[in-house]
């Protein structure tokens, strides 16, 4: 890790950050020039503002989405701001590019006010054909993606919720065909209620699972904890059918499959060990996921997914967000809905033929990953 | 013309418009994806997290420049808001990329609201090393851009003003040079009190113009006129010295120089018979000049400019704006003073070795144009 880190500073520095804008069309004499600006581009604004929609036809907004952060929840390190965040937001715009040909742009937002980042959003969506937030902390993503959703005549999705929900169905989906499993018959336990875990437990609910049990830091969530947020309250009335009260360690007992969305460490070999016989293990926790696959598999875990690139069965968010905008600007989507990330997650899934407890998820670098997710949009 | 608007919807729809975001980094495996994105980027934001002047380093900020436009005065077109003045703002960050090398992005704002516009771009600013602003209607422009170069710690430029003004300056002082003419010494009269007026006046004079009319739709400005906006009366203080009243016609009467920024026809060839003898005519309305360059120089005039490529002596930004924010990237400038701007005209026309009548400006293309412009701003 110390490497890495220390030459993506140095590809960082060489480079002055990763993104640069550039034109499709070469102008160099007066004759290009004409066409790119002006005089020629009048009758191009002259035909867009005779027919808004031509925007779509003429301009770089159809294949254009917004990477929005006010840098209140950046990876794992917390709230450092838009500056910091901005590292992390050129990066996800070269994987929309490379991955997906997707043009997408960092907007790091100078302020963390909820109506403040709406009006912001809202004021630069002309120039987008999707919007994408990021890295917001919870629980004011929630509110903020719904306002900009039933304000914006665009797909605007905090992929945090749900690019990660729609990747960590694909690989639920998958681990239950290696294990021979259905969904509706195992005991999922989830450690984490954040934006990834608020969302994740949705698209387990959807997909069919009917005994899930959720944990925060302090401890299962159920209909009778007090101070619960509006969004755990709505997941305690849809969860833990057996009205399990305590701490993680009480709801793994006899669980099926563990999903982390949480810190570091926070599963141990004994709580595995309590699982039922060849439990599912997913540690996605970054950049140290909640127990480590060499763990986890000695407390007798069939199948380990982690967020990591150095360990088997990776479950990462570039799996998803490339597909999901494709998807969506290619069919003109105004609206991405459950139905259209859980088809997404099972194309996902089926593009591994064979799965196996090493391999549940495609390669980021496969190329039929983005086709895949890019058909259920629509 | 009919042909160069064809040809320009055409390259529109064939290319969806001008602008694609491109990685610096190629990233075609996990190694380059673990730098270039998690879990590399950690300590870049980590990094910048500690000291937020790092981001100038590490991130693109360094060479990004942000074209916000509201839509409210596109070209010679109008009010025809945000989407219609995208083709314009791609082609001006198209000329920033292709004879700069400054990265730039369009924002075209959906609010005409001075509030919410300073709210927007104070929002976006993180990721910006510089402001163009364009294409923003007058009067509310001049509050706009003072607005936001108190606000932010980067330079904001409304191009309208301010590079006109340059590029105008420089057309000026190399026409004086032809005519063998001083600045304090020549009458000069200019029909347009707008965006580009105002900001041209101000470079007059403090180029050491002495003898200043300014007409605009209503007539000659001057101290005793009923109904002033702020920024006129301002120039009504300090123009207009022989206390001319009427219209543009009594006030071209023994002019040495005409400055159009207004509209197609305001100047008659009757009227440059009234001026003084070889005088000076900048017709600068787009598409169609205040006066047709053959009509001008039937009339008598020395030197004749337009803004257009397809006639001698092009007055275009395009001279300027690249220059301009490639000088205060480079050199770290918060603020573009008025100095700066002067210096810069004076090498920009001195990019020009030996002016003629038909030769008072660079060719936009000549690579020594970005250089001498850039020098002076620091």
């Amino acid at each position: 890790m110390a490497d890495i880190a220390q030459e993506s500073l140095d590809l960082h520095r060489a480079h002055k950050g990763k993104l640069e804008v550039a034109s499709k069309v070469p102008v160099k004499d007066r004759a290009a020039l004409s066409r790119v600006y002006t005089p020629g581009v009048g009758a191009v604004s002259t035909a867009i503002g005779e027919d808004k929609t031509r925007v779509w036809e003429y301009t770089m907004k159809g294949n254009m989405v917004a990477v929005v952060t006010d840098g209140s929840a950046i990876l794992g390190l917390g709230n450092l701001g838009p500056e910091a965040a901005l590292p992390v937001m050129e990066g996800k715009a070269v994987l929309f590019k490379e991955l997906a040909g997707v043009d997408a742009f960092p907007l790091c937002l100078a302020t963390q006010d909820p109506d403040e980042i709406v009006a912001a959003v809202k004021a630069i969506a002309p120039v987008f054909g999707g919007i994408n937030l990021e890295d917001i902390a919870a629980p004011k993503c929630f509110d903020i993606e719904k306002r900009l959703q039933d304000a914006l005549d665009i797909p605007v999705v905090h992929d945090d919720q749900h690019g990660t929900a729609m990747v960590v169905l694909a690989a639920f989906l998958n681990a239950l065909k290696v294990k021979g499993a259905e969904a509706g018959a195992v005991r999922v336990v989830m450690n984490g209620a954040g934006a990834a875990g608020v969302a994740v437990a949705k698209m387990l609910l959807a997909a069919g699972v009917a005994d899930l049990t959720i944990c925060d830091s302090k401890g299962v969530i159920h209909a009778g904890r007090e101070g619960l947020t509006d969004a755990k309250r709505e997941l305690a009335a849809r969860t833990n059918p057996r009205g399990i009260t305590g701490t993680l360690a009480d709801a793994v007992k006899g669980a099926d499959v563990f999903v982390g969305v949480s810190v570091a460490g926070a599963l141990s070999g004994d709580m595995v060990r309590t699982m039922r016989t060849d439990p599912i293990v997913f540690a996605l926790a970054n950049p140290t996921p909640e127990i480590m696959p060499d763990e986890a598999a000695a407390a007798g875990a069939l199948i380990v997914a982690t967020g990591r690139s150095d360990f088997p069965n990776q479950i990462n968010n570039a799996l998803g967000f490339p597909g999901i905008f494709r998807g969506a600007l290619d069919h003109r989507v105004r609206r991405i809905t459950d139905d259209m990330l859980t088809q997404a997650a099972r194309n996902l899934a089926a593009v591994v033929e064979t799965p196996d407890v090493e391999h549940i998820m495609p390669d980021i670098f496969d190329p039929k990953v983005v086709p895949a997710v890019a058909d259920a949009i629509c």
